[in-house]
């Protein structure tokens, strides 16, 4: 079984990271993070067996195959190309990168390496309900899919966030940080290898203290006859029993899907629901048993050198996309 | 009370457009309309005491208050200058015209008249959980509106459709046709009296059969600091036990709303759910008992000549955009 550590626990994605990993039967060899992250009581809680360790000693280690980074977005694209340098396979947390220099410095890495640059998209990979609907896309149960419509609400818990959460240098902007899981979700969905980000805009409509935190976000992308449009932001309101109301509808021409992830308000408990419409069903699909087959295959493609768990090139053209869309919502192209 | 007729009843709306007075108290004088429409059977059971009578006879008829106008939607723009310039005021179905030449000439004989000139936006005058979202925006439930998404899907039922419906000359295009509904919804819930169209798009991806029919749309609108997202179509499958799961999210700095308008599939029997997430409240709502008070402002407005049912500019301004969106979408502005 392969052996993973973890460089840099700043996000608390890494607990699924490492959890997801964990099930499927990998062992956690130790983690090193700079300072002392807010994640740090509940990383030791979780995984009181895991050691902090230095960085180097990690990297040098020839047991270790895979290294996780949930390090400071702005942070990780160094950490993936020591790890890569230093013989190791990647799973890093979203935004993989910042910049467009950080990506084609990875992939310079990637390339020369040969080792895997792997993002969890959790928001893809951490939703069964997304398995379950990948699954009906592709058994052509809506038909082609002609537009997607991604609503990304995010819980701000501005007083447990560090200051990196506001820094827009640091976090990468709210469409290169959360914008990018919704980009991946369109690329796949809609099968697309390309896009053009055709309309990109951030704002801070609510947070006028944080003058940093962008907490509106939208993105309207076309990718042949693929239309994409996407909302995110940080507005979700306390009533709201978790972290958002995340939404995906997939339009095709023979039928929709909704996903309701996380909840359904005022309906069925539980997460991972789906309405599926077609020619012939109508019906909400409780679909929190469809599993997360993305570890199970990035494991398979450490070990085989393959890419069933996400085509490396994908992985660059949603970092690639979320980062020209933040650039062009901020007029730097 | 006041009375009115109807001249054109091509489009199933004018049973929602009569009913809706009707139930309010109004008197149906009678109808004309050209030819014989594929409504026609179902107009003479609904309403069987009301006589067809000759155009020029209903116009002139000193006691008719108020005409309603369901006919072909290229024709609407000239029925309502009759109209107006006869005297009366106008309830139009959307759209209530095709082209800016027939809404500068509506406006010229709207103003020129005194007369109303209103559009009964179904999406949003017949469907009572909008006026209940329209109550808890206006106290404030979510505080401000930042954006609204919008998802129109129709049933085609191409096969009892007349030929009009497939001529895009005649129906207008599908942005000015199904998306002014929406359009009229953006402008009304963000509180704007203007938008720029920023993107507007149309393609015909599933009906290559009906080349003069526009199955899909999508438009990006900015108001200020108000954003909209529109998609419509005419994908709607056979399995939904109604015309369209019409839905619409209203996204506020403090919760949001959503419209499950028509369906709720899996969930809820009946039509009218909201649900609704704020501070204090997260929990669905049937809204199906919020009514539908535009009939009666319309009435009184006919009676007191004022603006409550709708503001005369707020109807010039969803036919402007809608038209205007069609015209980019189709490269021809």
């Amino acid at each position: 079984m392969i052996r993973f550590a973890a460089l840099g626990i700043d996000h608390r994605h890494i607990f699924g990271m490492a959890a997801n990993l964990l099930a499927e039967g990998a062992d956690f060899a130790g983690y090193w993070t700079d300072g002392t992250p807010e994640t740090l009581a509940g990383f030791t809680k979780r995984f009181p067996n895991v050691s902090r360790c230095d960085k180097a000693a990690l990297l040098a280690d020839p047991d270790i195959d895979l290294i996780l980074i949930s390090a400071v977005p702005a942070d990780r694209a160094d950490l993936a190309i020591a790890a890569m340098r230093s013989g190791k396979d990647v799973m890093s947390d979203k935004p993989g990168c910042t910049t467009l220099a950080q990506l084609d410095a990875i992939r310079a890495a990637q390339e020369e390496t040969g080792r895997i640059w792997s993002i969890d998209f959790s928001e893809r990979f951490e939703v069964p309900a997304m398995t379950r609907a990948a699954e009906l896309v592709a058994e052509g149960a809506i038909g082609r899919v002609v537009q997607t419509t991604g609503l990304g609400p995010h819980r701000l818990n501005a007083a447990t966030r560090p200051d990196w959460f506001f820094d827009r240098a640091r976090y990468g902007g709210i469409l290169t940080d959360i914008g990018s899981h919704q980009i991946d979700q369109f690329l796949f969905l809609t099968g697309s290898t390309d896009a053009t980000v055709l309309r990109a805009y951030v704002a801070n409509y609510a947070n006028p203290i944080h003058p940093g935190l962008q907490d509106f976000g939208e993105i309207v992308l076309q990718s042949g006859d693929a239309h994409g449009y996407i909302r995110v932001d940080w507005y979700t309101p306390d009533a709201l029993p978790t972290w958002g109301d995340g939404r995906l509808t997939i339009l095709g021409t023979e039928g929709y899907i909704e996903l309701r992830k996380y909840i359904d308000v005022g309906g069925t408990k539980g997460t991972d629901h789906l309405i599926l419409v077609n020619g012939a069903r109508c019906e909400k699909v409780d679909a929190s048993d469809a599993g997360l087959p993305y570890f199970a295959r990035l494991i398979d493609d450490i070990r085989n050198r393959t890419e069933t768990a996400m085509p490396q090139a994908h992985t660059y053209k949603a970092m690639e996309l979320a980062i020209r869309a933040q650039m062009l919502a901020e007029g730097t192209t």
